[in-house]
């Protein structure tokens, strides 16, 4: 588990390092791209690609510019999400975040391009799904979901109420693209529509429990482990799961989520055990 | 010409007017969105998409979810330029702007939703050429076309200087969004290799003339008929082809890149009739 991971991570964060927006490293456009996309991360997303795609039989090339476009929308998503009009965050990973560096109008600019970058890295891959696979990228990213998401976020979840507003907000902020990864990864693999709807479900649940984790290191987690300022949600009064429900109910909801997401996986027997115990090592960290 | 500017012009409005985002009209990330993507406009982008693919004998129910794409491409653009981190623009085709009416936070959001379901909307036309399509667009729309221009306006054409730092930004932050959709219509219509280069050629000095017009319109054209300030470029002394050459010799320029776009397009015969129409009426606009 932890070599494979190693691997995957290495393969993306070279690739990543490796790419080169329009000017040249000398240009202040791609300066601040690369400022965020190379900020560290989990890699969580890319991750998912190539894993996926691995495991029913594909080939990692055909994954890596996907699983690269997907981290580069989802570094234009927090540059967005911390600019002064959103959510105002000065710090990311441990580093001033993208518009204190670049200022607003650079911030913002940086951000519509790793976006759309990301589309024109994807449309390279030369792949019987490279069209179905981009098209389920895009209806992840945009109002249909993550951006959907935020705007649902903006308003408190309305018209939903409750934890029906926090499940609604989860589903589209974080867990499209959580579950898109999985589901362009087998779509590139070559995978039969059954595997690839398992994924979904795998994805699906996986994003649950990831922002239920998420929500329960907001108020337990170690500030200086995750770099980033702690406590902010509670002080916020911002609609969490566990301000819905309580810990201790959270913690079985992310709990159900993860066996979810373990089941989902059966179709693809012993080849799924990376995915699996990716799963069940995001769930020890709030046990 | 007149007659098919119109039936171009109505076929474009009624499917965008029909076109839905997210949750529906009533979501105000819908709503945002809209606003803007239906503010009118000449529709140029989406009219030479169309034009392209039909002049070349293309189906134009395939040329139009991408003249659709390229306008909500174009809409964010705007909806981006326009806030205060970047022009700070308050008016825009008689209009408040997007940031106006909906707040900073929805209007980086709008910008983004219509930029990533632009991708979504191209990825299903069923064309053997779709991915190549929607290649040159993500390529023209982000760090290397549009969004670098953008960024190269921000920083006064650096590190070229003079009419040079116009001509790039003109060429980037312009030019490539008026190039692609001629270049998009005639892959979508099946057109020869030679064929979609000369449409580039086209594209490209109508791109240039586009640019200069408009410059020019900034300096001598009606407010109330633009419905919006001029004077503008002058007044914050920005870098525009006739503060660097002179009206005449602006004008001047804005013929012979005219005469260049007609000449380009000589290998379609009396097919192109409509789109050297186009190239020499946008010309008489400052003559």
């Amino acid at each position: 588990m932890h070599e494979q991971m190693k691997r995957y991570k290495m393969l993306l964060e070279d690739a990543l390092a490796a790419s080169f927006f329009a000017e040249g490293e000398q240009d202040e456009l791609s300066q601040a791209m690369r400022y965020s996309l190379l900020a560290g991360g989990k890699r969580l997303r890319g991750i998912l690609c190539l894993a996926a795609c691995e495991m029913a039989g594909g080939k990692l090339e055909d994954a890596l510019p996907f699983a690269m476009a997907i981290e580069m929308i989802h570094a234009y998503s927090l540059i967005h999400d911390d600019l002064p009009a959103m959510d105002n965050d000065t710090m990311r990973r441990g580093k001033p975040t993208n518009h204190v560096v670049y200022g607003e109008a650079m911030a913002i600019l940086a951000g519509d391009g790793l976006l759309t970058d990301a589309f024109w890295l994807m449309s390279g891959v030369p792949n019987a799904r490279t069209l179905d696979a981009l098209r389920e990228v895009a209806h992840a990213a945009g109002s249909f979901g993550m951006v959907g998401g935020q705007a649902l976020d903006m308003r408190f979840g309305a018209p939903y109420e409750g934890l029906e507003a926090v499940k609604a907000i989860h589903r589209k902020k974080t867990g499209c693209l959580i579950t898109v990864p999985v589901v362009a990864g087998l779509m590139l693999s070559g995978a039969s529509e059954r595997e690839v709807e398992q994924g979904r479900q795998y994805g699906w649940h996986l994003g649950v429990a990831f922002q239920i984790i998420d929500d329960l290191l907001d108020l337990i987690g170690d500030e200086a482990q995750m770099g980033k300022h702690l406590g902010k949600d509670e002080a916020e009064e911002k609609m969490t799961w566990p301000a819905m429900v309580g810990q201790e109910r959270a913690r079985m909801d992310a709990k159900y989520e993860t066996d979810a997401a373990v089941l989902a996986l059966d179709i693809f027997g012993e080849k799924a055990a990376f995915l699996r115990q990716l799963a069940m090592n995001m769930l020890e960290r709030v046990n």
